[in-house]
């Protein structure tokens, strides 16, 4: 099963393009998590652009080649700057990927966040507690599927799954928790994947592995959370297609797999 | 005298506790300092948070153990958010700290940090110019008496005082200066340690001991202040109790000692 | 020729009155460059100051050595700031740096970088793209001269102008564009060398060729784009004069010099 969908073979060649391709990712994030997604894209082979301002946002994202919004700390201008962005990749054909951060802790926040999974969105990235706000007791969870948004559940392990297809990945570092912002920049690492490969679902399930197999390759190298971060930067700029095929750790969703037989 | 205020033992015991409790800080501070502060939090064992939303500010202070207040750069959003954060922490019955930066540049500012003084906060954090500042002379110094306001001085040697007692604190090393935002992130150290310790006084002086320690250990293992960074970080992450006891310069203020004696 | 203007002596001479005079520099500069630009500007021994508010800007402005004006991102505060900041250092007779980002992305970016250079500014940071969508065709590069700004175009070979002599510096390594905001720290090393060296071009020279080395030496001692941030910190932290007499690489401007002789 999860071969056909995913496996090391696609997550090395979403890795080729991305280097090949430089593709340009703009990124409306909160300010802790700016510069350290900065440095994750130019790392990984990509290109990023930050501009909030309403008067510039829709011509950045319209030219770049995937948009990241992350609704951390969301400044007053990020969240008019937002819809403009999303206009202005939508209409270009652009993917936008969501990253509700701490919605269960902002009411402002989740009603953003449903408004713009409504209107269409290529990838939702949450963690348990987030989706447990956006979708209380599952309500509302169809709209992933109608909106054909691929679904990153991070946690210990992650998901990504779409339509009841399904894949479970098991790399990654505890010690990631230990640094800010990482899974910010692994949202904004999906767009970039998003933009160099159609297939939504094998282009998410690469970003998130390709991510975390290079947090898992930097974490032998660091000697705490500060030394990790200098680490997983030259991990992502080294990783090869061989790190690749020996770290993987990504199985068929059997839950996913499961509803879908429903 | 100064054993029974602190000592080796009563900081280890703060760090214990901000490992076991894993306090959360909400900090409103300056945009150069915010993913560093976080990053020491995280090191340390607390988790940041950093929304200066007025929509959001209250409640994420009030649900929050400590919070800090960074005058710093002072935008005009993070102004109107201050006086919401300090009624929520407040209102909560939870720890506020001031840190009055370069009051002595910014005449609203200097205002801004007497009303905040004058309603009440925990942990007044300064150097010298900025106390000269905040308080001409000495002039209307009673305040802090008055709130139960804990006075860290900062400078090549550290000074913790509350009502007359003092600690003096010697760690540290010259190098942390050509580091931005060490200064601020201090700050945050000190909100997580009054979190975890209800004396404030032995709060304060274990946060500012441990993150010295941390940086006389992480100037050993680095070449410069680009790797004091990873250096510091790593140090926070890793100190263990021995360091604290092999490392503690602490003794009695005498000279607030003798203050009291007039 | 090149002797004359600019050599290993006078670029080692900058460094030392940069270490001796403790330059503050106020930059004003968009939020991803902001900590790594005052991170390059401690490392070296010049002190920044970052604040934004119109309130408060001028007078920073005014009481530091220079002023960076870093167009990237442009938020409507710092753009409301910069004519006060801009009018606060001429006043008191300070260098002001201007580094047009990405004008070529925008046309607000671009039409206030050509009102800046009308009002007369002591440098120009710029890439071949800022370049040509400042100036057209060549169109309106007279205002340089003018106004006495020494232009710095950037590239894989850099080189400093003004009113016909020229520089050409041959320092530095692809991988720093592989680190966000390099380009922006380095508009700030220009402004602190400025504030030291009241030949505008001799500074100009020497700021890139001081960055660019330590560079290279970063380069020698990192394993990616994540170690060469704390890499090239340390190295700007322990430049010496030697370093700059052996790895200099500097010619006089063959096409400024035919210029002038036209």
């Amino acid at each position: 099963m999860a071969e056909r969908i995913f496996d090391a073979a696609s997550a090395a060649d979403v890795l080729a393009r991305l280097r090949g391709q430089v593709p340009r990712v703009h990124c409306l994030t909160n300010p802790v998590a700016q510069a350290f997604t900065a440095n994750v894209l130019l790392a990984l082979g990509a290109v990023p652009s930050m501009t909030v301002s309403v008067e510039e946002v829709a011509s950045f994202a319209a030219s770049a080649d995937g948009l990241l919004v992350n609704l951390g700390m969301l400044e007053p201008e990020r969240r008019a700057a937002i819809p403009l962005a999303i206009a202005g990749a939508k209409g270009a054909g652009k993917p936008v990927v969501l990253d509700p951060v701490f919605v269960q802790r902002s009411p402002a926040r989740c009603a953003m966040a449903r408004d713009l999974l409504a209107g269409g969105v290529s990838l939702l990235k949450s963690n348990k507690e987030e989706m447990a706000a956006l979708f209380p007791e599952g309500g509302g969870r169809q709209i992933l599927d109608e909106q054909q948004t691929v679904l990153v559940t991070t946690g210990a392990e992650d998901e990504v799954s779409l339509a009841g297809r399904g894949v479970r990945l098991g790399n990654g570092d505890p010690l990631m928790a230990r640094v800010t912002a990482t899974g910010c920049a692994l949202g904004a690492v999906l767009a970039a994947c998003l933009a160099v490969e159609p297939d939504h679902m094998v282009a998410a399930a690469a970003g998130v592995s390709l991510f975390n197999i290079a947090a898992e390759l930097a974490v032998q190298e660091c000697r705490g959370p500060g030394s990790l971060v200098p680490a997983l930067l030259d991990a992502l700029y080294r990783l090869r297609s061989e790190d690749i095929h020996t770290h993987l750790i990504a199985s068929a969703s059997g839950q996913e797999t499961d509803r879908r037989t429903l």
